[in-house]
Formats: C-alpha cells, structure tokens, sequence
C-alpha cells in the first residue's frame, strides 16, 4: 500500500503546521490521520504523526524525503518517515512462560498486528516446539550466571543476523546488561507484570498480594538500563479482592499482560509512540 | 483570555489543512491543540477543532471570520469560530432526583465546568432551596398531561429571557415536545439511566434488573424528536450482579449517571462535540 | 481430589444453613468457600454453593448423597453434589471464526479450565487442523438450510458419542432448532458479540456502529429457545470512539468475546452458576 | 429495625459455620445475607459476617450476646455484634479541598450513607459555611508545626465530646502522630490521591506526571503510624495519557478518590470490613 507515517518532534514555533501541511499537500498527499501535542503550547515541545496515502509511494521515497529535509532543517525537527510496507522485523525472547508469546503469536497470525516475526530466542527449550508450529526459528540460548556476556554476544548475533529492528520481551525473565540495551536504543519492549511504579523488581504478585491491595496490573514499557523505570507505552488493571491468593493473582493478571503488551506492541509497530526523555507521547 | 476554537466539517477534499493552517499561521496564531477526522479518508466527510491562542483575538473576531469566510466558501464548509470568552449560558432541567443536577453544580462551582449557568427550571418545587443556594434563579413551572404546551410555554419564555445557548435534562422526567425540540435544535443534552440502545423509554433499572445484566450504564445524547435516540455523547457501565435489586441498580447507577453527563456537558461547553446526522465526533 | 461442590435452590425459610452445616460437619466435610443469596430475605428463594472436602469422598458418594436427601426432602429443596474428580465433558462449536474457540483451548492447555475437551464441531473445515494439533478430534457437520434438521442429527449423536455435559458455542454462526436446545436444556453457552439486550440478533457490531455508541460489549448466556434472551452469566464492555468504523469494532471486540466467554465457562465448569427463570445467580 | 451484624473472625476449624447457624436459627434469627473467608482452608484464619433480622432484637441484645459467649469461648473467636440502629457517629477531618467532604456530606444527605455525621473539624476555616448549611457542627482547629499536639488535643477532645466512633480524613492534609493514632485504632480512614503503593508520600499527581503512568488512581486504607501503610479497604483508577499534565491529573483524580472514599466509609459503617493484620477482608 501507498501508506505512510511522518513523525516530527522538535521546538513548538508557528508555522510547523503549515509547512507540514503544505508540503504534504503539493506532494499530492491524502492525510489519513494527523495528531499533534504541544508539552506546553508557548514555547515547549511538539510532536506530530501524520498518517497519509500517496500514490507511488515506493518510487517517490528518496526524493520526498530529500525535499522535506529543507523544512526539517528550517524548524530544526527530529523526523523521520515510516512506509507501511516496510514491515518491522521482530525477535521475541521468553523463558517458559508462554502466555505473552502465544498472544503475540495469535494477533500475528489473525493480521492484528503487522511485523515478521523473524525469530524466537528463550533461556530454555520448553516453547520451541509451539514456535516451531508457527514457522518460526527457535533459538535457545542458555543463560547462566557467569555466561550471560555469552549468551548476550549470541543474542546479538541473531538479531544483526535476522535484522531485527524491535525485541519484544514476553515475560523473558532475565535483566539485559546495559551493553545489550544501550546497542538497541528505544528498541526493546518489556511486559512488567505489575502496575509500574507499584512493585518495581522481582515478585510482584507476591507482593502485590502481601500489600493487599485491591487492584492489579501490568506496564508495558520501553527497557532502560534503571530497572522498570523506562519509558511506559502502555498499562492496564484487573479488580481483585481479598479471596485471591498469590497464585490467583498470577493467574488472573495473565490476561492483563497479554492484552496490555499487545497493544504495546502494536502501537509501537504503527509507529505511534514517541519517546521524549522518561516518557511517551502515543497517538491512538 | 485571547483563545478560540475553530470547527469545521466539510467533504474530504485535499488543501483543507494546509488552507486552515496556513490562515491561521497568516494571522500570528498559536495552536494550542488540533484534531481532526475523516470518515471515509477517500472521498468522505471531513471534521477538524483547531484550538488556538491569537493576542487581541477579541478586536480582530469580525475580521478573522471575514477572512476565513473565503476559505469556508472554498471548500464549502461548515465552520464557525467559538470564543472562549463567550461563555454559553446553560438551563439546568429537574424533576425530583437531584444527583445530576447536584454534580453539574459542583463542578460549576469547582471550576471545572466553563458555563453560565442562568437558570435551573422544575415541574416540582422541591429542589428549589438547594438551587437558590448556589444564587441561581429557579423557576417552578408545573407540567400537567393537559397543559403541557402551556408549560413548554413558559420554559422556552425563559429559555429567550435567559439567552440559553444550551439546555441541559438533569434527569428531568418529561418528554419534551416536538415543537419545543425542534426550536432548541443540538442544544439539548439528557442523561438516560441506562446503556443505549438497551432498555429505551421508562424504569430502564427495573429492567435491567428483570434481564438479569451484569453491567449497568448510562448515556448522555442529544434530544431529537425520536425518544432515546439522539446522537450519543458519552456513555460508562458499571458491574453489577445478582445481589442487586432494582433500587440496588438505581442507587448505584447515579453515580455513573453523574459523572457521564457532566462529561457530555463539559465537552459541548469547551466545543469539542460535532453532530453527524444520527452521531457524534468528539474530540477530548 | 476430595474436593466437591453441593449445591442447593429451595425456598427461603429458617434452618436451611443450620441442617446443611450441621450435615456437612458430622460428615467431617471441610467447608473451603460457602456461599448463598435469598432474592427476598422474607419469604422467597434461597440459592447456596459449598465447596468441601472430604477425605475419601469418592467412596463415601453414595452415602452421602443418600443421607443428604433427607434434609433436600424436608426443605423441598433442588440439590445436587458435584465432584471436582467428575470432569466435565465439553463440546465446542465453531464456524470459521477462531478467536474464541483459541481462547479456551488455549486456557484448557493452560491448566485455567477443567474440563474434557472431548470434541470441537464445525459447520467449515477449516479449524479442523488447528483443533487436530491439540489432539481434539474434528467434526465438520455442513448445515444447509434444507438439512439442517439432518445437521442437528449427527450433531446430536456425537454429544451423545461423546457423553458431552455442556456444549459451547464459539461464535458458531448457525441459529439452533428448539429441539436441539430442548434436548440440552441449560447445558449449552453462547458467546453473543454485543452488550445483550443491546443488539440482538444479527450483526451487532455493524449496528454498534450505525448507532454511534461510546462502549460495545460482550455477552455470554445460556441458550433458550428465544434468541439472545437466555440467562446472562457474564458480560464486559470496551470503550471506543468515532475513529472505528465497523470493521474496527470487530477487530477490537474479539479480545472482549474471548475473555467474557472463556470466564463463562469457568464459572460453569466450576458449578457457581445457578439458573433462576431467565436469570443467573453466579457465585464467584 | 430488627437488624444486626454478627462479625467472627478465629482460627478455622471444623463445626464453626454449623454452631453458629444452629445459634442463630435457634433465636428465631432470619440469615438475610452471609459471607464467610478462609485464609488457607487447612488450619488458617476464618472469617465471618452474618446480616440476619431479630424480631424484637432491641430487648434481646444482652441475653444474644451473654449466649454467643459460649460459642465465642470455645472457638476461641474474636466476635462483635452490630447493630443496625446503633446509627455510627462519624467525624469529618477536611483542609480546603472540597470535594471528598462534599460526597459524604450528598451521600449522607441522600441516605446512602448512614451515619451520623456530628462534627467537620479543619485546619483551614473555609469549609466553614458550606458545612453548617448542612447544619453540622464546623470547627476550626488551626495545626502549626510548633503547636501540633494542642491541636490534636482539641481535635481528641472533640471526638470524646461527640463520642465519634470513626473518623474520615477527607483529603486532610496533615499527618495525625502516633498518639493520635493509637488513640483511634483501627477507625481512622484515610483518602490517599494515588493508587498505593505507588507514589506513597506528597503530590503523588505530580510525581505520577513526572513518570508518564497512563492511569492514575486512588486509595482508601485505615490510618496507621506508617505512612500510607495501613490496610487498604477500596481502590479505583482512571485512565489518562500524554495529553494530561500534572493539573489535569488532579482535576481528573477528585473524582476517583470522592466514589473510593465514599465507598469505603460506607463499607465500613456496615460492618463489611474486617481487618486483619496489614490487609482487609471486605465482605461487599
């Protein structure tokens, strides 16, 4: 399809909109959809996704984007194009935990969500033979203690090998070193099963069940190297009460996990987040 | 305060936002927020809400729609421009039950609702004292099956007496006539207690209770002169089950008619609801 | 395990709770979760679930069973023990929709729902190898509406085949006979893709959207003979806007009709739904 | 009216739901509604709360409550009669925000809430007039850091006086100390503006701002030594995005934390809730 997204941030200044929407309009452009958020409308931050349909989208790409380079440069933007046929490549790591995977792996197959899912890579084998039914490679790679700068250098390796340009983490339960991460900026998704800033760390359903609280959730966010603290895409919460145990939780909480991180994803994949320092801009 | 909202709705057309914006840009105006929206994105409707700031925007008002009128003439628009200045004058209607208009008052006293409000009118005297406090005039006008016209009457006297802009059924338990509705047109909002387009027309609770549904709600519209079935502004549920009876369902339930339609009519107020034949876009 | 569920409908009157606790505690039944609602405190019915264990229980049935009806005798009531070793024997029916049937495989594999699957039913082929990797056998039956009395016949005999205790419907898109339903009394579930009584019948996101509401839903209820008019077991909604159109409201409807259905099921498996005329009394 | 609650909580045992019954039963006692809890069905905590209807049950109290002392002692429980017309006297603590002392006091007004609302004490005077249009008893007890403890003698003082039996802190922004505390076990509720235990502490909106949470909450738990700490009764959340800042949060959250607030105190004036150590059992 003819479609694509631009997606500006730079100062708030008059005159973006115009130039945007001139340039787009000489182009012959059809905008599908257009979003804007100024931090503070007299003089702070903007941000802008325009979605728009323009017919021979493929031959016109370099020069569309050397012509608009001009009003890049005149307000000083961050900006980029994204052409919707140009389907992001994603690896998806899990340890044994299948729930997330399985969802990613279902809204793939039913078209809800738009990537190749290129390649799958655990810390044990248990999923291998679902992913397999699935088409799609399996890689295990074991991680231990003293071998995780290893394993990482072999994780690495598979994703410049199948290119990937976004790492899904569904309930992989390990912490990637800051080497790992600092080399896939703003490109690793992570489901943390707790209602973030609640229960940062390790066992948040016990805790969760401990605090008593009333209320569950799940946070899907961008990994940073501070644990749990980077930038949240998305978050969703579940009731419970008294009745529920750890274990009820856990169970519970499952489903708010999958849908929260498949919308992540999703959006992520549309390229409707925006990152600007801890937070996101997302326009659905 | 110097801001305005401009809104507009025409046939998808390309130029329409590069038009809009330019003018705006031309004039020295700062967009504060910018929505748009097009049913069909190929040759369909087209909506837009520019919220912008322009410094001595009440000089230039004849001015700047002189102006635009071209652009509107062009693309044969609907448009016009709200000054956020021009506060609306609001009617409150009531019967009995005093939680909605209870809230709307709240609200309006907290600041949160942007609003005259000229003028509560009741077929009971009861609510009086309350709204004499909060020095809003109040206006007891009884309706009988005999006299109805008569008493429609006098409320549409007061309506052009007061200026109304907008009228609001705060559970006002009369069915307006077609007359008075068609002289009031898109300027009435009532709340019906329940989730439209289930259980129209009367004791919507006991109903609900009768089907045995595990969720209540209830809608914000439009009146038109079909009953019920005004274009939708906002609805929200709430989760009920087999403990509850009808005046279980009833108590509960003006909690979410409370807050539902003090959101329809805080959006109506700030200009962020258009009307399409039997819908609404709104945009918050 | 010793695990079992007795549960009780009669009409409310003094010293039901003190006979059913007395009877359980000489039996050194372990009363894990008790649970019980009177629709009118003073003279109307009385519905209660006890989950107890009791070691041994499985030899002890008979007995049980046979001194209990004394009391089931002399409080007139409709009783009946359920034991968690007793598997429920499920059927699934789809058409060619496979959200919903994906949700409770894949809850069953899980471990989250107890039950035999024994056989997955469909008017299309096409999930037959989908069902197949499960290890479920596949049985597509084509309804025509000249034979769809013959349909309902090999249907029928599977049910019996297969010793089927309740029989889910997973969007499976065909409307049945009364004398299907007739023979399955209160033993079928249906997932309905609307927020019942809103949208009965056909193509309810399409009306959804002609309607212009702000939510849509999900219901799941017992199949009667009136269509969408069974007794509601559960029901959740999903907020939405003007940007979707029909075809989005399906799309985003699917995760609503897997959940609501698949928690249907539970509650069913799990023996906390009790049927009262066209409602449902669950206890969860 | 006739109405009581009987509330249990001991170590679970076998024989305790049949004693209790056949006690009740044997009072001619009416069970109108009964929920039991059983931390670990083996050998942990039980707990229990029985709404039933005496006739005459004003003249019974004493020889009830001599009688149940059997089945106390043996089940070793701890166990409280309340009765309904024993209408609980309630203290109102406020600072300037309005809107939590507003719900109570409409709620109240409305018959929602029973209670007998005999004193609004505040550090600030401004509620003054609103409250004694409620023809409630207002007083202003100015709290400085040097003079902390006098106030709180006054504020004690007053609750002897009225003989208050709980105490709400409707967004009062002081920190009562230990003394104070310990004084009111267990009948002090506390509103807290965020969904705990994220942002424990000062402006948690602002913090929840600063992170980029997209849902934000509130929390209503009894007041212990330990800063929001204590036992959680009832939390809510609301969603938001980019859009809001800090004083939308705020404007958004008041209503969040005036239905938290309002349900949990009315949780409480019933008897449904049972604290047990750090956590609540709400039979709701």
């Amino acid at each position: 399809k003819d479609r694509a997204r631009l997606l500006i941030s730079c100062k708030d200044q008059p005159g973006i909109v115009a130039a945007v929407s001139n340039f787009l309009y000489e182009y012959g452009a059809n905008i599908v959809q257009s979003d804007q958020y100024s931090i503070d409308p007299e003089g702070g931050l903007f941000f802008m996704r325009i979605e728009f349909i323009l017919p021979d989208l493929k031959r016109q790409e370099e020069k569309l984007e050397e012509a608009f380079a001009a009003i890049g440069n005149q307000f000083r933007m961050d900006w980029r194009f994204a052409y919707a046929y140009d389907i992001k490549k994603m690896a998806i790591f899990v340890s044994r935990e299948d729930h997330c995977l399985m969802e990613l792996l279902w809204q793939w197959q039913a078209g809800d969500l738009v990537a190749d899912i290129a390649v799958v890579i655990s810390n044990h084998p248990d999923l291998g033979p679902t992913v397999e039914q699935f088409g799609i490679p399996f890689y295990h790679i074991t991680v231990t203690k003293d071998a995780k700068n290893e394993a990482e250098q072999k994780q690495l390796k598979l994703l410049e090998e199948y290119e990937i340009d976004v790492s899904v983490l569904a309930r992989y339960m390990q912490i990637l070193s800051p080497t790992f991460i600092s080399s896939q900026p703003e490109r690793i998704i992570n489901i943390h099963h707790s209602f973030l800033p609640a229960f940062v760390g390790a066992k948040p359903y016990e805790r969760a069940y401990e605090r008593g609280v009333k209320i569950i959730g799940a946070t899907s966010h961008y990994v940073t190297d501070d644990l749990d603290e980077g930038p949240i895409i998305e978050q969703d919460v579940l009731r419970v009460n008294h009745n529920h145990n750890a274990e009820d939780l856990k169970r519970l909480g499952r489903s708010v996990e999958r849908s929260v991180l498949a919308r992540a994803v999703a959006w992520h994949l549309e390229d409707r987040v925006l990152i600007h320092k801890s937070k996101t801009v997302v326009f659905n």
